[in-house]
């Protein structure tokens, strides 16, 4: 039996490892007590050692191969379209897998025609695919062969909302402000995560639509019981690696009443071992490294407005830690297994 | 004769010239044509040279001096309160006076009690005195003695929903999510300006109000001849030392029809020689060091939202450029005099 | 037996936890299998909960006091001075001690009286304290009750040159140049720890002599059997909060010959679990938020010249994370237990 | 006579535009009262406004070309190899030029195939050319036709050890140690400049040897009339956008008796608008987008050696500002017209 004969570790595998998601994945898995990444693939970096690609990972002497080899458990840090070719086969050969890319977050086909500009190759896997915000959907996600890691901005900003909007004592005009770190644009070179176009600097963008905002439309109208909900969401960059710190807007309703909007978070999130409601309004870099979520709701009385802070580490809450967290959930192990480590401050 | 006898320069002089917007009024004065920073003062640093606060004006060779000397116009940077205790003389000594403080910028002086927690010592000249903001106030500006330069918050909110407010097209309802780098917060040593606390961070402040919303508040009043508005207003610090970039949100109302919010906003400045609307979302990088406001206003087609991003240097068009703008007109000087230096990039 | 009656863990103390080097320390104990963080003293912050002063350490749930309480084992952050007083009672009453301060790492009482500016309180511990650089004082460390933790720079500076004077091979004029983060400079309030004065700058500074010159000058005369040495020490400050990176220059020797350099350091640290020889020149981001030390040497062939770069987490292998391994070593445990985290990149 | 007629102001062009030292020759040339631009080309995007590429000149309302127009004096910011070939046709006809690429900087064509692979296309200018660094060469600078503007790295250095060369001070081991904003490394995409592998970080690089070393080499020896010199540079990268400051490191010769270093230094430089010795060690923020270079020498008494500070803003003194310097020798203006601008601070 299982508590006499523990199973041995789990065989974890990183599919395209070479992003600022795929690296995480590494430093963070490394110290997890259950399982042993056994295998880790990138495109151009293969057949170069992990610690070429990325020193602070030297330790852990690895290989990048071209293709994925034998595991029990697979995350896949693809950029869209690529990831759902790459994770059929796994799932046909048993393989559970946390996918990181945008490729399963949507529910409908379409959306990934309009928002992404491809035509989606496994939409039939759509419906299968839980989207792991392990907050509101850890049930679906234990019984899943395939989770869709929420994407980094949309993770902050449901937590944020989810309590005003399951109790229902907010109208349906929501705006969403978001301030994100550097990091969140990967790895990949461009001019606009060039160093010296973003330091000393903050500018808005995707004032068209971030591709984010379907994500988020999505699961908030699924927290509102399908009530026509309407969000401008727009995000920013600010001159950090890393973080996620946003602002949400949104009107009392006449549900409202006296409502305590502290402690009604409080309660929402009292079993969570990752979120954390604050008596002051958090700094990012509370959370810097950490899979930790921090949220600080008040109420603007002089015009019955809701504000609410919340902030993650966009790669570890807003990437590679919650697909861990999810991971520990699809394997039955401890939720917090390998995630428990403090943020790094300052 | 003119030409041969030139009529003197203008003998300017700063009181409290060790902060930031002090030193950036002599850095941008010594190269204004028709001044000379004739004294500058200052408190615990009277007797030094201002080379010895500021290495990078040395070569000015001015000396702090306990009280400011005789002078034809002077600016005050000092703190609240102080500012207008000293600036009463100065006016009654026939000086000019731009006051970079909050002090005779609010029309009611039962507000200085309410969000400063002060007795305004001088309520007579809160009448008199004019709010320095010469996109809509160039006329008074050019007739007063006394002038209330804005808050750096509010310049850049403001000139980004002017338009929309004279034209009436948005509801009463306005939230301004401003992200401001540190400078504004001053000189003045403190744990929320310390470098390892703000360096790699994003953080909300002043929830529960800051001060600059009264003074937002009043002037968006204003522009709406008198409407009742419900003004949200959120600032954050960015880990950057200038500019701040304020994302403005409202409904657009059924007065509103059609209209081409660009063309609109074009329009509405198309004589203002520091405020540009741009084509694409600006950066506040755009306006390092210079006295320009770049304005990005479009609309939300999905909910009818119009989105303003406004972008200023906080030290130059949000402080000291402003100040300078205002002796120009108040002095009948072109007004760019001395403000003509492009945005140092990157 | 073990199994049913694990042994208790040991109960730790640190005293003056406000400070980063007391945070630090926090965070990484609270993480360590073998120890409580029993007792956490602090002065004008006694009283308040841990949380409050650091957010990020919340979940500890560790209440600051005026006095340490009972703990089998201290560590003391305390500034120079303040440090040696605290910690003779803790020793006499059989607590051995890690002290961060300078307080124990110079030979000579007199030194103390040149270069910190006071008499030692306790001189006649200053033979006794062991100089708590591992890898080169492994075993007093083991049997000390009092090891003095080195400073930050010396920990880069004498890691980099140890190999060189231990083979003899370079001669006596030796010059480090090193670049530290502003967290050196601790949580202290000062002009030049503020934001706007540190942010896009680098400078100089101590160019009249840095207090850890006498700590490097003591070891290094050390490793190179009492020859004099002739050491030029110049400290810079980076705008970036963490790491040290130091970049050492001597003269090869007549004893050199044909040494293969790398290979020299290689084996000299082959036994080493901090420290690594790199292939190409480290960035002193791969070691954020460990206790890895990096070392790059090579020769300048032209000048004859070796160069040596060397880089640290200065509030982990520079203060906390070497106290840790300190602490582990004394009390017997596996010397890097509680340190294995990886770095966090980018 | 010119004073009553005053000649019409110069035409000048800009060969390559698009990267940083290009936009600082447009944003300093637009303000200087004696010249103005009338061409400026580029490759990639040519046909473009100059405002599309960067916004902080959009004002200045200028068209990119794939060639140059007709010019009275051209400056190339080509990169090496590419700007000789396009400089040729230019002084044939008749134009002087300014180069700020390396390919004249070097007296000896053999230099540029070890240093830049490359065969020089015109090695008949070597010798015609002049290095631009006015504090050496002013006299031939006003006659040339063709100046070679400095490397940033040599700037710093080598006005940092001018005086203790041309005194006979010094022996002929000199170490310098730079470290340098990312600007440095130009507007071209790399790993090495994207903004998540630079910020938060401190490294070390060519340490094989930079190709700035070579140039530095010819310059010094020059200064110590052909004294075989034995130079290292080591070049570092910190995370700012601007700046460098070099910490340059040699021993006190018997001819240095009981020099007064700073009398020495102020004495060499007692005329240059641009240089200023300090009293302090000075911060690289002191010179932010101003032609400065502030230099710091001190003598380390314990070890007799001469340590100097030397400091620019990398893209002003150490590329367009003197460039600029330089055309105003060229043209017989006076020498700091179009750069008076005091630095910005904070």
């Amino acid at each position: 039996m299982d508590v006499e004969h523990p199973r041995s570790t789990v065989r974890v595998g990183i599919v395209n490892v070479t992003g600022y998601a795929g690296a995480e994945l590494a430093r963070i898995l490394s110290r997890h007590p259950n399982v042993e990444i056994s295998s880790v693939s990138g495109r151009s970096a293969a057949g170069k050692k992990l610690g070429e690609v990325f020193p602070h990972l030297t330790h852990l002497d690895l290989s990048i191969t071209a293709e994925l080899g034998n595991v029990d458990f697979a995350f896949s840090a693809l950029p869209h379209k690529e990831s759902s070719v790459a994770i059929e086969p796994l799932l046909n050969a048993g393989v559970k897998v946390v996918d990181i890319s945008a490729d399963f977050r949507l529910k409908k086909a379409v959306l990934y025609q309009k928002w992404y500009n491809f035509s989606h190759p496994a939409p039939e896997l759509l419906d299968e695919a839980t989207y792991g915000l392990p907050e509101l959907y850890r049930k679906s996600i234990a019984k899943a062969r395939l989770v869709a890691n929420p994407g980094c901005y949309p993770t902050g900003a449901i937590l944020g909302l989810a309590p005003l909007l399951k109790a229902d004592i907010i109208d349906s005009r929501i705006i969403i402000d978001s301030k994100s770190g550097i990091s969140g644009a990967g790895r990949t070179l461009s001019m606009g995560t060039h160093y010296c176009e973003t330091n000393e600097d903050v500018s808005a963008y995707a004032l068209e639509g971030h591709r984010h905002l379907p994500e988020i439309e999505q699961e908030l109208a699924q927290l509102s019981r399908g009530a026509r909900l309407e969000v401008t969401f727009v995000p920013h960059l600010v001159p950090m690696t890393r973080g996620i710190l946003t602002t949400s807007y949104a009107s009392l309703n006449s549900h409202a009443g006296n409502v305590d909007i502290k402690a009604l978070f409080r309660d929402f999130y009292k079993e969570e071992p990752f979120v954390r409601i604050t008596d002051t309004p958090p700094h990012s870099k509370y959370t810097w490294s950490s899979n930790t979520c921090l949220i600080y709701p008040t109420v603007d009385e002089r015009t019955n407005r809701v504000i609410v802070i919340s902030t993650i580490d966009n790669l570890v809450k807003g990437a590679a830690g919650q697909a861990i967290q999810n991971m520990n959930i699809m394997l039955g192990l401890p939720e917090t297994t390998g995630l428990e480590a403090t943020a790094v401050y300052p």
